[in-house]
């Protein structure tokens, strides 16, 4: 990849966070009165629905802290900007420490009322890592001991919940025991997080070992494909759950271990990565559409998800991050092209030039399916700055 | 509607039951192995998952016991299928029977394995509904007051768990209760079924006090709307739950109380059920595609749920009843044009003259999006079957 077209996506990506996502966030999500962000937003940054998603709470509170610590690294020396980045970023902690937690047992709200009060909790310990990753980038910030400390015990919370998930009535029998690579996925990209923003003691173990399950148990080299759910010790489960891959979310995976193998000059991870990333790609890039299908079967048969032919924004923006990173990492210029395809893909049909930011939701085709900007999923998280992380940092 | 035209769609939906339906699912699901049935079938029947859910277990086994009773009614004297039906009805609640319960709680499984070994439980008694129904039916055929009096405990603890969920986490605090339409549905056709086939003393006090809920709380009139989910007291919530409408379902809860109003004699009923038709059509049928969209926003916002603008074949099998219900009824020639459309457009849409049956989810201009034939959700039940139930009895 030529200087010429680095200095391009730069540009890109950069002005795309810093100009077009983040001011349409600014300017809407913010809630001044009740405190928080408002994560439901239409096309035009109309608020839909005042409820408040805590995964939202602590990934934007993130963002903006990570922004705040990482300006000099961006290029950014506009104080002004810097101050409101943080202002903002304590502003979704307060939030978090105020209306996050349920005091009976801990555990994290998923959903919460405009004020605060909890609608819904999951059984699932997700909002914990954004929570974690939040309070790690706004202890870094303001050199509080006390909200590395909170960091840190989200982090443990969340690895505990993983491990054994007690008190909470499973969704499912122990009848066949399944795992998905979500925890493995977010172990890793938590603790990398964290051992950047409070120096997250024991991050490289778990890293360790969420690498050596996803290389042991969801990578099948027989079949050239990252299982997103096996059984307990790799099984593959023939079943429609157990069949259901994301490429998407493989290909995320994919450069969590990339970034993890450059950092450690670790060859044979780049590699796992790289591999993780061709495989997904031959199986979710759709040939005839272009763009990443959400879900397909591991051996071509009908999905039970109504949604599984649709192109979400965040696997098409993870796949800008992993190419890119392939090509930079390889030099190999097959990467390069894979990145060209989704980069121009993505572009094309997510971004929203009238009203800023991206769509989230698209038909197979590129049609927009639904022209909302943010929910509970969709916020200013999965966008360029996470492109952005490796290229500029 | 003239009695060409009567004759015509009786041949087509009872010969699309008998020689269409019924085969398709009697050669591909019966699995004379393990008991019970598989559910989860591709399009040419050829099996996609051997897990078993139970929702279909009750259905299937409720159709063949429904058409072995009602066999002379609906002009069948081949004693031969009779007794096939019958004893297919049996297996079905012999695998119900034995896999079907939990007997920690007596609540039942959603989801078991080939050899019905439990997988999951669900907070909702929808299996407990359809369980009901197929025992019903089987008492009848038999004459068996042990299966009547299993009929009757399904239906209680059904009413039960509607009423009061104890002893389940539930998905929601306690801070904006709700309440979908869903369970005033089912126990109106429950009730109506039990009714008819085991006499349920209390049948009628169920149906009036479910009616009068969907009259008094989920009908708005000044919005011309059906209400999906109010608050206890028909509350309109002005969220994304609150707001969503689901016109097919609105539209099956239609024709429940328009044969109610038709048994009783009760123009009232008549007109509520026509009511809730001509809203929720108003509101569903797609003026650009064709067909019924899946979910709307009362206000026209964008919905949550990323299949919103699907085409699933329930929705249109009810449509199909209801407005061919409301025709005969009321005499309307509106009804008969609209029965007309969505007849037409299922027919051409849905319908797999090549391996038999009907897909089960299109796109929103009627392409396929997925070929199975069954799943947890789609089996031989909101088929022609219920579509010929009051049009032949």
């Amino acid at each position: 990849m030529n200087q010429q077209r680095i200095d391009e996506l730069t540009a890109v990506y950069r002005d795309g966070l810093l100009e077009d996502t983040l001011p349409f966030w600014i300017d809407h999500s913010v809630d001044r009165e009740h405190g928080g962000f408002t994560v439901a937003l239409n096309r035009d940054g109309s608020v839909l629905d005042t409820d408040k998603g805590l995964w939202q709470q602590g990934r934007f509170s993130w963002l903006l802290g990570a922004l705040y610590n990482r300006a000099q690294t961006l290029g950014l020396a506009d104080d002004r900007r810097r101050a409101e980045w943080l202002a903002l970023c304590r502003h979704g902690i307060e939030f978090i420490d105020q209306h996050g937690f349920d005091p009976a047992d801990g555990r994290m709200w998923f959903l919460v009322t405009q004020d605060g009060r909890p609608l819904r909790k999951r059984r699932y310990a997700f909002t914990e890592s954004f929570a974690a990753i939040a309070y790690g980038e706004y202890a870094k910030a303001t050199g509080s001991d006390e909200y590395a400390e909170k960091a840190r015990q989200c982090y443990h919370r969340m690895v505990e919940r993983f491990l054994d998930p007690k008190g909470i009535q499973p969704k499912f029998t122990d009848t066949r025991p399944m795992k998905s690579i979500g925890s493995a996925m977010i172990t890793i990209i938590t603790a990398q997080e964290l051992r950047d923003s409070i120096g997250l003691e024991e991050a490289d173990e778990w890293i360790d070992r969420a690498i050596e399950t996803i290389a042991r148990d969801h990578m099948k080299h027989d079949l050239q494909v990252v299982m997103e759910t096996v059984g307990p010790n790799g099984e593959i489960i023939d079943h429609f759950d157990g069949r259901t891959l994301n490429p998407g979310h493989a290909i995320e995976a994919a450069w969590f271990v990339m970034i993890e193998g450059n950092r450690r000059n670790d060859q044979q991870l780049i590699t796992m990565g790289q591999t993780m990333l061709d495989w997904m790609w031959a199986r979710g890039w759709d040939s005839q559409y272009g763009g990443l299908l959400y879900f397909v079967d591991l051996g071509g048969l009908p999905v039970q998800e109504y949604w599984h032919d649709m192109k979400f924004w965040w696997p098409h923006n993870e796949a800008i991050i992993a190419t890119l990173l392939a090509a930079q990492l390889t030099g190999d210029a097959k990467y390069e092209t894979m990145h060209r395809q989704v980069h121009d893909w993505a572009y094309q049909h997510f971004a929203d030039p009238e009203y800023g930011d991206w769509f989230g939701y698209l038909h197979r085709d590129g049609r927009v399916s639904v022209e909302l900007k943010g929910n509970l999923w969709k916020g200013p998280f999965h966008l360029t700055f996470r492109t952005s992380r490796f290229h500029f940092l």
